[in-house]
């Protein structure tokens, strides 16, 4: 098909294109879609996902260099940071295989007969999670492993037992397909239909919103930004049947410094903020961008600070090279801003960066300042009471995360009402540390209110992503041997049920 | 304000007004999500809303006659049904209290800090469900107490810990007015913020807009048609901060029998359905509605169906009433379609059951046949073979139940693929039973996939339901004393934790 379109990958660090890429079609969706809901009706035994996750975090493993090589050609990110982010991603998919196995995220409740209960006999009923169906998945380009093909919304969907169709970030086409034939290699290894996976690659909006409204589809995971988040979620929302759009969409991350912690570690505090703003060229959704700074004596940490924000890097793209480079000259350019360090673009989608600083009654007076700039630059606050940086939280939007920094000398009570004030507006509130370096585990929240995502009764991070790709089923009186297993009275996959009202792995006595 | 608008609670079994009651203007809307946030921002103790619940169930028995005697005036519905039905409240209001005090819905999971961890230290992480803010509901016509003012979504909210502004119906304003003076005097009892609580009262759509799209609200409950939820949907979907709207809007509820069934129980069959159908004057959300047929012998059910499809009754309001009357008319009239039994109008909002039937072939060419008929009517679809039922299923939307008659006669492998059906499109699966008769209890699913609920993955009735009102958040490394109690070493609330990976009720040592 030789007019069919394609797309380039273009290596960021030299501009130029590495490959090209087939965009997929409406007919390549229509594909995936079917062989999605065969796989889907397919009678597969239970738990047959977690076999599927561990050989494939394996199947990545086994792809070996050539794996990193292109995923850092794609994405400029070094070396080390790849290898880490591919163990980050292979102990992911093993954590939710032996999270599946333990079963508790099936929440299994049963509640068995009464017949002689008054004035009506009471049913035997079994309530249990089950999968949604085929589930779409939009990579982040951000983390073109942890979040990308196999990420955590691949992973977590895939772990509730739906199939999955990936629609890849088109910074990585690359490193997208060689994941992609991992995934294959491991449903042909395992003998499960290849339904249950599918990849496709493009740019155009068209795919993204035909895929989404495709009456397959029973959800969505979704990470990137506000504007392409929500226009998927109002996609979804607006289908003749309404779908869930589980999309994290990044934050400011308010960060909150008390005047005594400057005062006792004001040095270390400035180093340890400069590390988080800068890891990842600042493309981390939790970096912090807003630095609350309370009371007048904020030298030693500006200092410090300023003197940590040195290296620069290649962004992941040019698109993010260029919002960056306008976001910041749009913060510069805001009277009663002060830039204390500027930003500058060097070649191709290298940069370097920025710092400003302002008082809290310009930060109140101007919404600009309130939103993300994606890349590793900040804006302090001067607050000059606590109560001011109050003030500013309520002017900042849901936030996957608030830090707040601060020392035994603080006023206690203020420190008291800033959390408050903190967990009101985040999802995760952290104290006296940084944002970024988000721990994949079971008591992990990666979400938070509008616009940090779409759900904040979600996380895509950590084991309790796997919920949001479940649906809820209950059975009344069904005969044991047509019960799904895990409500099988002789419980036989071992798994915590709560049976009328006690919480244990035994099974039912007849 | 003697030119404010008012509207009349109308007697539906002799069409005269009852009372006249004021319209609730926007004003009032801002004022009730005022007091609202203001309440949900007040420092209350741990648990404070289960002495609420609580004393609320207890004030509502207080209220003695005069509420079952206007409920009675306002609904039609006979007395012994609303006596039964205010026990089903407030043992629903206990029951949730209990449920909070146990703790588990907290999902309280910790995992503690490692901080020799390579290559980085792990931090303490502690998460849990956190009460969203004011939520906004929608009450019911058809309970006016179980599904009304402190219903199943009032007292779900309120177990979660939020402040609720209920929009009551406005077919029965007197009841809703009288419950609510009951829940104000267990706030002022309990010395409790009177914002936690608010009524509204109205027929205007401005009114349920203004409250759905108010930027104090957090989360919606709903239950009603299938038009108004999901106008109520669209626009909370479309709003700055979406924000979700759980709206249950009934279902079909496919009820399906094989001919083993028909031969072994027949006429018990028959008894039955026909009791199901007639409830409540068949104003049920589970009421069956289509009844899928197999087999060529059906004379013994269709014999003992329309001997017991007798009684009529007064709907609960004349719209009600004309829409019966409409859909049952437009059924009629289908080509195909055979009238077995002709419901015909009575007085004012009284009618009497109507029963058709048909072919698989004319039921699957006929989408109107799909539609709920609210109200004392289903259609029996005859299926010469299992797989006719199937079809007619894949036909069918999605369905708060669905139901399997069989006897050990019938085809065991047929059997198993009808379950597989029923569970591809309802929330709640019943064997040899009926699917009216809601359990309140922990194991209910009252859910199902779009259009009986907008979301699968929660329940409007049960313990369960008290999740869909909270939101995920994690504390890391916060230090114990500023620690909500539930994630604090000590465990002073004595509620299961999972605490690296094991679940219990003790403490973390220090």
């Amino acid at each position: 098909m030789p007019d069919q379109p394609t797309f380039s990958a273009i290596n960021p660090s030299t501009g130029q294109s590495i490959a090209s890429y087939r965009e997929s079609t409406r007919a390549d969706v229509d594909a995936a879609a079917g062989v999605a809901q065969a796989a889907f009706t397919t009678d597969l035994p239970p738990f047959w996902q977690t076999d599927l996750l561990d050989t494939v975090a394996d199947r990545i493993v086994d792809l070996g260099d050539p794996l990193l090589e292109i995923a850092e050609a794609e994405s400029a990110l070094p070396r080390p940071r790849l290898t880490g982010e591919r163990a980050r991603t292979t102990s992911q998919l093993k954590l939710f295989a032996a999270h599946v196995r333990q079963g508790a995220w099936l929440d299994a409740v049963i509640d068995t007969a009464d017949p002689s209960r008054k004035p009506a006999a009471k049913p035997d009923l079994r309530r249990m999670n089950i999968p949604r169906g085929p589930v779409a998945v939009f990579g982040a380009s951000n983390f073109p492993l942890a979040f990308g093909t196999i990420g955590g919304d691949t992973a977590s969907a895939m772990a509730a037992g739906n199939p999955v169709i990936v629609k890849g970030h088109p910074s990585h086409p690359g490193t997208s397909a060689l994941v992609a034939s991992a995934v294959m290699a491991a449903l042909d290894h395992l003998h499960l239909p290849k339904g249950l996976f599918s990849l496709l690659q493009g740019t155009s909006h068209d795919l993204s919103a035909y895929l989404v409204q495709h009456p397959a589809i029973t959800a969505v995971g979704f990470t990137g930004s506000q504007r392409a988040g929500r226009a998927l979620f109002d996609l979804a929302a607006a289908r003749p049947r309404p779908i869930p759009v589980f999309a994290e969409m990044g934050s400011v991350n308010p960060l909150i410094i008390m005047p005594g912690a400057i005062k006792a570690n004001g040095d270390a505090i400035g180093k340890g903020l400069a590390g988080s703003i800068l890891l990842g060229v600042g493309q981390f959704c939790t970096k912090p961008g807003i630095l609350l700074v309370i009371g007048d004596d904020r030298r030693p940490l500006i200092q410090s600070l300023t003197a940590a924000l040195t290296s620069g890097g290649t962004m992941l793209n040019e698109n993010l090279r260029n919002n960056f480079c306008s976001n910041t000259s749009s913060i510069a350019q805001t009277p009663g801003v002060q830039t204390l360090l500027a930003g500058f673009s060097q070649n191709h989608a290298g940069i370097t960066p920025s710092l400003f600083a302002t008082e809290a009654a310009t930060f109140l007076a101007n919404p600009r300042l309130h939103e993300e700039a994606f890349g590793p630059a900040a804006l302090m606050v001067h607050c000059p009471h606590p109560q001011d940086a109050i003030n500013c939280l309520s002017h900042i939007e849901g936030s996957l995360t608030g830090s707040l920094h601060f020392s035994p000398d603080d006023d206690q009570k203020m420190v008291r009402q800033l959390l408050v004030a903190l967990q009101s507006i985040a999802g995760r509130v952290i104290i006296n540390g940084f944002p970024t370096g988000v721990e994949v585990s079971p008591a992990m929240v990666h979400g938070g209110p509008y616009p940090a995502t779409t759900d904040p009764n979600s996380t895509s991070v950590g084991t309790a992503a796997i919920r949001r790709f479940t649906r809820m089923i209950a059975y009344q009186d069904v005969p044991d041997t047509l019960l799904p297993p895990a409500l099988q009275n002789a419980n036989p996959l071992h798994i915590p049920r709560t049976v009328n009202n006690q919480t244990n792995t035994g099974s039912i006595g007849q």
